[in-house]
């Protein structure tokens, strides 16, 4: 089986490493980062944390030398998307392509230029501290299923889980996708941007009251957007916020929105609140509040121009 | 006559410059800015910019200073004006203690600790430059009224209004002084934290479809909150926000509340959006996007501790 990491940051260099430790699995990474692919090329990539692994596989920032792959498992951030797939989907023509992307529209960015799409989900995380290592910071599971408008088999889908699962990054195929991927996603639109937009940590956005409930009316948009999708959440995204807040769990964690904010790059606000108000619209559910917060991060972004 | 200015700041010491240009007034500075006081009795007050002025006038930080005042002036930070007033009240038990702060529910403050208030809005605008020497960069109209709870005739406050009028500060006295100071709060709580919040000048802020839309969400609040009360605004916010918006009058003005969020200080938001939903729950009129704004920018506030 040979697999394609699309996307070789933090996320994708997770999937690529630890996948490049199976023997019958041969990985590819492509990337635009020429001084990770030359790390990788050279010393294979290395992650440290969480996990200790070193991967073994083929990297490069010239589409027109990937091979046809089986898989392809998309992880740029959202925003970057488009264009890597338009580079890439040669290399997928009988292949599938999943997504592990944050927020939600990632799915049908990619179908507009591969045939077999498969809805994914993941909760590990990490930072990339130098050219061909990454820090493995969480562990968590990833979920992959049908994409609802051109559906996989579930069993087609099994090997790409199988293999992450044998790996070390357990991962399951499933008949919806969509619950945990909507949990995420309101999670993430309800607590990143609130960081981004304040400085706190998610601990101390947590025991502010006001912010608080703040938090709770963009979780409740999000469940209604997803309910009028007929997506049933298979856990309550205020109980992981909670949980999150905890000082053993994230308390002191900068969201990833507010280190972009703080470093001046560009936002996946398009894909958490931006999209939660996007279906929204097409479902005509309003989400006044995912709207407000959608404007004031698009402002700070325009704001460093 | 003898007028209190309390709190010379930037706006107090424009009324206070003024007023004693006037032959017929005694006009004493109370404020607690040492170096401020000192210089303000060596040199007098200095007025540069839209005006050149030079004031004599008698000034302390020391309450018990001050002689019976027939009137008084708060120009404080909103936050300030409890701890002032409470200062400072002895001295205007046989007088009448006006407001010219930003925001609403000020004359509530004063009400606490003094018999007679007036209420007020105004629209110059300055900064202090130097110990004794405020920059008077925007000129503009000032309203007085009762204050409804314990209302003064109009006639007890016309005094106070001539003096200002008479000393180049153009000022009314009217019956109802509340559509102005509505009509203020609605502009400058729609407009400002979404300046402070993204970093954009005012103009910025305008000519973003969505901001400029969620400032409409915002002074849509407002209005309700006025109509609740029987106010009818005297003018449109939205029509003095477009105005505004224009290159030749303050496209790039950064909003106060961003200044004082570039510079760590506390802001007036209490006042101004949490003034409103303060307002809104008493009448029973909902406020989503206030609250929204108001604990975003406590949040920022908190963020610096």
């Amino acid at each position: 089986m040979r697999v394609c990491v699309v996307g070789c940051g933090a996320v994708g260099s997770l999937f690529a490493a630890n996948l490049a430790t199976l023997g019958d699995v041969e990985v590819w990474a492509f990337d635009l980062d020429k001084s990770h692919v030359t790390a990788i090329k050279k010393n294979g990539l290395q992650l440290i944390g969480a996990g200790e692994v070193l991967g073994r596989l083929e990297a490069t920032s010239d589409p027109d030398a990937l091979p046809p792959c089986d898989f392809g498992i998309v992880a740029t951030k959202a925003m970057h998307a488009a264009a890597a797939i338009e580079a890439t989907a040669h290399a997928f023509a009988d292949g599938a392509v999943a997504t592990v992307m944050n927020g939600v529209g990632n799915e049908e960015t990619l179908a507009a230029h591969v045939e077999r799409v498969i809805r994914g989900t993941t909760f590990p995380a990490g930072k990339l501290v130098a050219p061909g290592v990454v820090q493995w910071d969480v562990k968590g599971e990833t979920t992959f299923g049908p994409f609802e408008p051109r559906p996989l088999e579930v069993a087609a889908i099994e090997p790409l889980a199988d293999a992450c699962t044998r790996a070390g990054m357990p991962a399951s195929a499933v008949a919806d996708a969509r619950p945990g991927q909507w949990r995420k996603v309101i999670f993430n639109a309800a607590t990143n941007p609130i960081g981004a937009l304040t400085g706190l940590t998610h601990g101390r956005v947590c025991e502010r009251a006001d912010l608080r409930s703040l938090v709770t009316g963009l979780v409740d948009e999000g469940k209604a957007v997803a309910a009028a999708q007929g997506i049933e959440l298979d856990t309550d995204p205020e109980a992981l916020i909670d949980h999150a807040a905890r000082p053993d769990v994230a308390y002191g964690h900068k969201a990833s929105m507010l280190q972009d904010v703080e470093s001046g790059r560009p936002t996946e606000i398009d894909y958490l609140n931006g999209g939660i108000a996007r279906f929204g619209r097409e479902l005509g559910v309003p989400t006044p509040l995912h709207d407000t917060i959608t404007a004031l991060i698009k402002g700070v972004e325009a704001s460093w121009q």
